[in-house]
């Protein structure tokens, strides 16, 4: 498949370079416009890049220039006559229009509004106003919008006339004269009706819709529980400003988990792609994270140095340090990212935090004595600590476990409902917490059976 | 929001106690299907369930069922007549039917399938076969396919016609005479099509198809990049036998991506829901992994067993062992983490694996310079460590930074090349090894440094 589509891209660079307008256009209309932007991202040339891009018939440049990189649409964009410009954010949706600007210079954004007309410019500047990561910053203006008081000819008739420039037309949204939103009807309802019917006789008035100052993620969770594949986006009066469509979402829920991703592993998210970030760029994002942990770091060695004594007349004790300490970081790992999951995907709700905590000690308790059952097996078998040295890393060994299974159950919840991001609650974050705990109760244990 | 549904469904409930089936009937058109099942899920007493169940509308009824959990769709199927079960399984469609029969017991299915058609119970029974997370087990069989000899008029007349029991009507398969896939169409290319063209005519041939084999990932990377609602699934003989639609695909994306959360959390993933999990269940999914992990970090304490002599000399160095560890394993698990996630999306290809290293290498210098710079000023102006341990510890931090990140970037891009699953190289994997590395350069800089 990939090989095939490279293949495809390498033919029409070779038509390019030959110059074969004809035989060039016919291979550019096999291809798939993503597969193109995606082959040019490896042009070095830009020129070659620039020629190539001219070349492509009118009807599918705006779709390949929609998925290019914001490096390549800048080179575009630039490049492009006044006329040019113009004649390709006529052709985009608003929402590509959108996300192109988003990332340009500040030249390249006049060149673009300079050329729009005054409608255009008037929408694009509202557009870009909205903040980021919200409804109204992913929604487009070309949907398809009928009145209440429409027949169905007359709808049908609408959208066979203005459909083609819509980014969907399968379901149309009934607003009132106000612009309010009041329904919303399906094209398959739509040619099943008889052509006298009435919109308002057959549209859906029980519907779902977004409001411009809504975040992405809401959206996002809307559109996996109703099954949608678009949604109204409405301003605080109700009136309709737009449609966010579900190839924005499954973009926004894809990008949503990378950001839980990155923040379970102590990783400040950011949007930019990983092979066109800088190195310092990146330290950016992660050294913060890793100085405060180290920082926090700095308590257990505090807690050894005040047993510095305990452990100088049992040095044997130290060699098993990391080995608790790994252990209880990882169940903490395993019950916090759990917890961090089944909140983010709905799942679990603060509400049920007492089932949770009852759930995940059970599991402690199980997992941390089978844990300790088979330390002990293997230090008594296979080394020479004895019995009280054995027994003392086994009982910490599962007081640690159910410790660190409590904290990475709690700390995300207690996050949440303090309203901050529980994601942040992850691996990093817990075992730092809970290495300090596991120390602490290593010396006391100790201290107890081993009467030091 | 959440409360209002909630509100209504406890109206429902209400009018189904008192019996007032019209009013009963009116406030369930006015709920959604999703949110009617999600309500039912915390009613406790199983005769109210099937109570309401059977008083719903039929229209809404099998869209319920399939938003129901398994426990109650099996309640429901058990209590079912025959001739309420057919009617059931017809109105469904048959993905929905088929996830639904997967999670029952033998005696529920068999009873589904007596109560079947004979073409239906053909088809379950296919499907059931098909191996779980595979297109055929993800697709449905109502599409609507058309001829190429069909025109426009006829198409819409069969959409019109059959469309109603249709998955969607929104992209039309082309088949020949032996069902062979040969193009698709858009309904909105139907509609502003001249009646009289053929549908060869307008069709689409260059066309994205799925195999029934391919894995679900696959396909979801599929309609990401090229943005599709739905997507024709073919047998080996390119005969299109069903189709998927981009609804099943957002939960598909959401499964994928909990699963790699928890394989990079050391968790075995399974579907099952966590608050119907048993303990047992979770240990099960858990336990291996601590088990393995804790098993390989005895490694550790043989590292530190070995040079016991070194730590009986210098106790102070045991005070910054966690503090090393902690650190190495923070840096190695962001460096994994986001080279398995970059490599999940695509952003990053196994052939990219140099040029990613070396950035890796610089933002682990940087980083590591940083952390031991701040670590140097700490341990001089607020411990009494001084300079020769101070130094020690910060030269170690920058060392095992370098190598943490070196492994976290090397080892999930080697279990790819192995046809290995990368996520499993996550924090976890990568902080026992690292945490091993780190011990072994702390204490041979420790030997030279401070010359024990």
């Amino acid at each position: 498949m990939e090989e095939e589509i490279r293949k495809d891209f390498l033919e029409l660079m070779a038509l390019m370079e030959k110059g074969d307008i004809q035989a060039f256009k016919e291979k550019a209309y096999e291809c798939l416009p993503v597969d193109i932007a995606e082959g040019l991202e490896e042009v070095e040339d830009s020129a070659h890049v620039i020629k190539l891009f001219r070349m492509l018939p009118k009807d599918i440049s705006s779709d390949v220039f929609s998925y290019m990189t914001s490096e390549q649409q800048q080179l575009i964009a630039e490049s492009a006559t006044n006329a040019e410009l113009k004649a390709l954010v006529d052709d985009m949706f608003m929402d590509d229009t959108v996300d192109f600007l988003e990332e340009m210079p500040a030249n390249v954004v006049k060149k673009v509004l300079q050329n729009a007309d005054e409608n255009t410019r008037a929408v694009i500047n509202q557009f870009l106003n909205y903040p980021e990561n919200s409804a109204g910053s992913l929604m487009t203006i070309e949907y398809v919008d009928l009145h209440d008081y429409f027949t169905v000819r007359k709808a049908m008739d609408y959208i066979r006339r203005t459909g083609i420039d819509k980014e969907t037309v399968y379901t149309c949204y009934v607003i009132d004269d106000q612009r309010k939103l009041v329904g919303q009807v399906s094209l398959r309802k739509l040619i099943v009706a008889p052509e006298s019917t009435y919109i308002r006789d057959i549209m859906d008035t029980n519907i779902i819709s977004a409001s411009t100052t809504d975040d992405q993620e809401e959206i996002a969770d809307d559109f996996r529980r109703y099954d949608l594949t678009s949604i109204a986006v409405c301003d605080k009066e109700n009136r309709l400003v737009g449609i966010i469509t579900i190839d924005d979402i499954v973009d926004v829920i894809q990008e949503e988990n990378t950001e839980d991703i990155k923040k379970m592993a102590a990783i400040i998210p950011s949007d930019e792609e990983y092979m066109k970030t800088s190195v310092m760029n990146l330290v950016a994002h992660r050294l913060p994270w890793l100085l405060l942990l180290m920082i926090s770091a700095t308590f257990t060695s505090t807690i050894i140095t005040h047993f510095e004594q305990l452990l100088a007349s049992a040095v044997m004790l130290t060699a098993f340090i990391p080995m608790l300490m790994d252990s209880a970081g990882n169940s903490g790992s395993q019950t916090s990212v759990t917890v961090i999951r089944n909140m983010a995907l709905g799942e679990v709700e603060l509400r049920d935090w007492f089932k949770v905590l009852a759930k995940e000690i059970g599991v402690a308790v199980v997992s941390g004595a089978a844990l300790a059952a088979v330390n002990m097996l293997r230090m008594m078998i296979f080394t020479d600590a004895g019995l009280l040295v054995s027994a003392t890393v086994s009982v910490t060994l599962l007081c640690t476990v159910i410790i660190a299974m409590i904290v990475g159950c709690l700390l995300p919840m207690g996050a949440k409902k303090l309203g901050f991001d529980p994601a942040v609650m992850a691996s990093p974050m817990i075992t730092t917490i809970v290495d300090a705990c596991a120390l602490l109760i290593y010396f006391m244990i100790a201290t107890i059976i081993l009467g030091l």
